[in-house]
């Protein structure tokens, strides 16, 4: 909390008293500070400070609360106000796709969030759920690592369901969806995406952010008839059609 | 803001100075408060009130900033601070199931947002997420529609992920997926959203809230052996297997 001058001026005329020169009344205290309007302004983070703390956060509460703690929590130590007034584990909801039910990657989803708190440019948010489905995780180890240090096999999602994510990586991998190397594959993911997210916020915070990803070409040609203004117009969405649909006109 | 006192002794003492008596010298200001350790406590709302106050953001900035807004802003009305310090826009990027990718729908994010704000029982999240998945929407009607004030077609998503909620719902009704009954829907639906998940919050403020949702059967069975501690391991998820996977064992 930053030190509040208290003017003289208004001191001296309490009570109709005038009874210091204004150099001699001036005190500082502390004061908490007015909460901005939204968006909070962001300041450039340091990538592998974010990732080894969206990590170890990862396994305090989980994916979604890792990835924005890892972004917020490090923005509450080096900018301080306002961040610190973000209760960052409001997020740990998102852990496994939502308390479980296996839906939105809780790391995209405390990703998102973060972004969305820092800016009002959702195109970043499309960038980091967009670029997730395509990336093969994890590749980053952190300089500890709390469940195993080997170096561990890698899945492509090519979605951004948690249950598509990890059901990937146990069939690429081998290993069981409980077991202590998924947990671990989960961890350095939620690493990596809060990582990501920071150079694509401070990519916006240079000027120098442009989107990559583009709508896999399923979308575009399934929606030409089942999107929005289709003649079928049966579908809002935007993620592959082809992972749960490969044999949807073979019938 | 409160009111803060500024003590006599402490200004009394600037510079060596004694000059007043300290009833005198009592001072007040508008100082913001401190921001509260998590989670925010929560006060009893009007489910009526949330519901029109959700449906009006809906149309604002999406179902996901629809269900947050319609919550907490609701308690920046009511309680004030610490809420007033939340910028509930951060909430927007979860709407068309995240940034329009169809995963969890945004009312279940938004509304699971507000929930995890003002606790750390994550019961309550499951119970807002199953529900829904159960629930036969929208059954609910504003007392000023926007898009149109017929009555309309419901039906039940089986899921949590706006994908499948609005494709079902689109194939019950026979409206496109971007139509104004679809907009209208997803409306009432956030509003329904809100409303419960304010329903569940005031019987936890009660004491009285108690989980009534279930896993489906195929949770249970499947998760048997594909579960965590099963013998397959594949899958960390709780969605209902049999909409996506029914014929999983038949080839």
């Amino acid at each position: 909390m930053a030190g509040a001058a208290i003017g003289g001026i208004a001191l001296g005329a309490v009570g109709g008293y005038s009874i210091l020169p204004a150099k001699e009344t001036i005190i500082t205290q502390d004061v908490p500070l007015e909460v901005p309007e939204h968006p909070w302004v962001y300041a450039k983070l340091d990538v592998d400070k974010v990732k080894e703390r969206a990590y170890a956060a990862y396994f305090e509460h989980g994916c979604s609360y890792g990835a924005f703690e890892g972004i917020i929590g490090e923005l509450q130590d080096t900018v301080g106000h306002p961040f610190t007034s973000m209760p960052t584990i409001m997020s740990k909801y998102g852990k496994g796709g939502t308390v479980g039910f296996g839906t939105l990657c809780g790391a995209l989803n405390g990703a998102s969030m973060a972004m969305n708190l820092v800016s009002t440019d959702l195109n970043m948010v499309t960038e980091i759920v967009g670029e997730y489905t395509e990336t093969a995780y994890p590749a980053w180890k952190p300089v500890v690592a709390k469940k195993t240090d080997d170096d561990l096999p890698t899945s492509v999602s090519g979605s951004p369901l948690c249950h598509v994510s990890v059901t990937k990586w146990c069939e690429a991998s081998g290993f069981g969806s409980g077991s202590n190397e998924r947990k671990e594959r989960c961890g350095r993911l939620t690493a990596e995406v809060a990582g990501r997210t920071v150079e694509i916020l401070n990519g916006m915070a240079d000027g120098t952010f442009s989107a990559v990803f583009a709508n896999p070409d399923s979308v575009t040609g399934c929606n030409g008839c089942h999107g929005d203004d289709g003649n079928v117009a049966n579908v809002h969405a935007k993620s592959d059609c082809v992972q749960c649909h490969a044999d949807a006109h073979d019938n």
